[in-house]
């Protein structure tokens, strides 16, 4: 889409510096910019950038601006700015509302007439689409599961039976969300299944994303909160509680019945055990191996970065010792004591 | 459905204690139980709740009963009576045999008339689905699969060519069985895939979570056990064997030709090289990473807990000098073995 | 298919020493061998098996022809011509051009003639399918995706608008390319999704395995080279770059902007943090945790492998204090090297 950065500015309620009638139509990095293209300095490490940009448009802050030569966007925030301004230039397309001929939809869904149900999507019984939703091609939405307005299942989303989707959430494909989870009761060596009769809630706001899988509750509700971001191939365990605006990225995995709080941050690959509390803004970094309750906030972590093989291996089978070598420290620290002590009496 | 305590009581062959004809209907947790709620008591930490409750009926040992001031139904395994219960109350719809006009089935396929295939599923040629077989919606059943008695294959399942599945298996969405596994010869820097030509064969009692992967043997066949669960996200390699009534809960991997015993729960996030031994009752905490055979029943484990930010950040460092470390106490001890003696050829 | 061994010993290229009449049907392991396998003998390990073995011939070095009472190919690497050997006994079925009946195919799509779109598959406007592709069932390819000649999506693959892929690529089912990536500005506590306006760009021979992911570039494009195989359950962050040849097992995760060289091997459960370079012919074993680039060929490890359980307590616990051991340690050197001056001025 092009826009004129004088209406840009005004839509951005920010200030712009050149010629209003510049026009943009796509986003692009300083370095590999050019005609149309709008900008932006987030970071001062890349101001050397600025100077060289064949950018249309540059979104800085006002203190970097004396380096530009091209028409700026002023804001105290430019990437927020700028992602605002990018979502203006690249929209999702309008939602129309329809059905595909070739979706599935039981008689006993709903529908919202501007709402857009893609080609092979099921919708079975009960199931509740709202206004302006996009269902992209190859969703299933099982029994009884009800989508917000304005939401956004890009593809190949799977919604099992009773799952509820608040309003603007945007779920990627391979996304399962309210599968029946990993609840079972030993009867000698076999397994039993515990049914699970929860549900999967997901607030407003919330992004899936591809390949993530959130369970449904075993008994209440398995519950994601407003604004929550999940990256992809993240695994949600049952009746676990997610709150508001807390992130996460790939390949994490949260055991049933912790419950997190507002405002994490949760890095890649981090493993949490079941039944914890983690506070507000408590935050992991990657790989992080989470066996208890962290509620105060703060930075954790864990792990061993990665170093040349042949140090790890020396390094690792010394760790098996780890406990031993303290003890030996401990004992030297007797040993000299009493020696210190023995030679002090010598002395006097 | 609504079932009378006398009655539920002689379907799970436990003794009731209270009134036969109060009624049942759904299953709650003790403290968020009604009117019509069957629940349980399976820790006696949870003693506190059941004087409280409001449940209908409560699951529990003898040894509990005399706190409770509802019907109580006796059991050695609370639990596990719970699960058979919730069943009752919560049970799967009836198959009703069938398929759905929307799903594509190849002429060569073959399906009980007590099956059912759900809409948008695909079978092709020489697939087999068994008596009272579910296939949900957007499933597909490749060549020559096979899917045994009572099995359940939620949705967008996929079970690829030559997939054998045993009866009463439980699969989840997305989950893909039998694809062809990670198996490459080098051709200078260039890699040439090894066909995969033997099966996935699962057995009886199998439970495959959302978005895990159970590849087909390289040569000769990838085996699932009788009773095996697995979680979502799970990654099971070419020629894997893995023992009956084993568990293994989500994000974990386990490389090719490995062979793990019967009843082992291996926990989440765990990962296993490849052509290892794992005998049978070995347990893994989760994030263990697994290197090595391990044939003797145990428990076993591995990873560093998280810990705040800048208390990992001195350790890490210090982990990577751990090798010197050591040599550097075993120095300490030398000398000091040498003075002590050095002391005393001087005393005396 | 069914070779006889002097036509199989031409079309790979090595020389037979045997019966050029005998025919071979199928691939199997020298000790599962019987009448019409082919089997090889790599690791000199097996080469007790070869004096055994039922298969009507075996590919070996030349060097362990002689304990071979079969007929037998003569190879410098045994595995890449069992390989081939394996392909050319065990090949995909030859790709017969057309659109199954129930593909959704958007009229503003170009399909090859030669190509095969299956059942319930879907192609968005402007998705161009190059010759001898073959698009098995239930997969989703979107707006202007491109896929280049002799391509196989073996089912349920997603590839998100805008999407390309090379020549002879192999895509297994649950793999999703191209979705929009974790790109978000903060506005005060909640998350902006950064529209992601790039692309995903795969090479040619490239694998892609099961419930696999890779992001699309948030600007310019995330890009996998040549012959890079990716295994299963693995994601690929946004601008990711992975050179030629590079291999990754499962459960590898790659976060945003991260570069990785030609020819790499990558295993199980690794993780990669973002904005890293790590350069050509770099190997990192499983469960590695990669913060920092490593830009020199060579082998890097870290993890702690699993211990028994009681072991891994007490020694997890001492890492909480290893800083803490190391100052003690430096303290016990400087308080000896103190007695030792001291003793040495004593005794002079």
């Amino acid at each position: 889409m092009q826009i004129r950065l004088g209406e840009l500015a005004v839509r951005l309620g920010v200030s712009l510096r050149g010629d209003d009638e510049v026009v943009v139509d796509h986003v692009a990095q300083l370095d590999s910019a050019g005609v149309g293209s709008l900008s932006f300095l987030g970071d001062p490490a890349y101001r050397a950038h600025l100077a060289r940009t064949h950018a249309s448009a540059v979104i800085l802050k006002e203190s970097d601006a004396a380096d530009a030569r091209v028409p700026v966007l002023l804001s105290d925030n430019p990437y927020l700015t700028f992602a605002r301004a990018a979502r203006l230039l690249h929209p999702y397309p309008e939602v129309v509302g329809g059905i595909h001929p070739s979706a599935v939809v039981d008689p006993a869904a709903q529908v919202d007439p501007s709402a857009w149900i893609g080609p092979l999507t099921v919708l079975e019984a009960g199931a509740v689409v709202g206004p302006r939703v996009f269902v992209g091609p190859g969703c299933i939405l099982g029994e009884g599961v009800e989508v917000g307005a304005d939401s956004r299942l890009v593809a190949r989303v799977t919604l099992c039976a009773g799952t509820r989707v608040g309003q603007r959430a945007l779920i990627h494909p391979g996304a399962v969300i309210g599968r029946e989870g990993f609840g079972f009761a030993k009867d000698g060596e076999r397994w039993v299944r515990i049914p699970q009769v929860g549900r999967a809630v997901l607030g407003d706001d919330v992004e899936i994303g591809a390949n993530t899988s959130v369970d449904r509750g075993a008994i209440g509700d398995t519950v994601i909160g407003h604004g929550v971001k999940l990256d992809n191939h993240i695994q949600i365990g049952h009746n676990v509680v997610v709150g508001d605006n807390t992130a996460m990225a790939a390949n994490t995995g949260i055991s049933g019945s912790t419950r997190i709080g507002r405002n994490c941050t949760i890095a890649g690959a981090v493993g949490m055990a079941g039944h914890l509390e983690i506070g507000d803004n408590v935050h992991f970094t990657g790989m992080a191996m989470v066996t208890r309750s962290f509620k105060e906030p703060g930075v954790y972590s864990s792990g061993i970065p990665a170093m040349p093989n042949a140090d790890w291996r020396r390094n690792a089978a010394r760790f098996r010792h780890l406990d031993e070598l303290t003890r030996r420290v401990k004992q030297l620290e007797t040993l000299i004591a009493n020696m210190n002590a023995t030679h002090e009496r010598e002395e006097s």
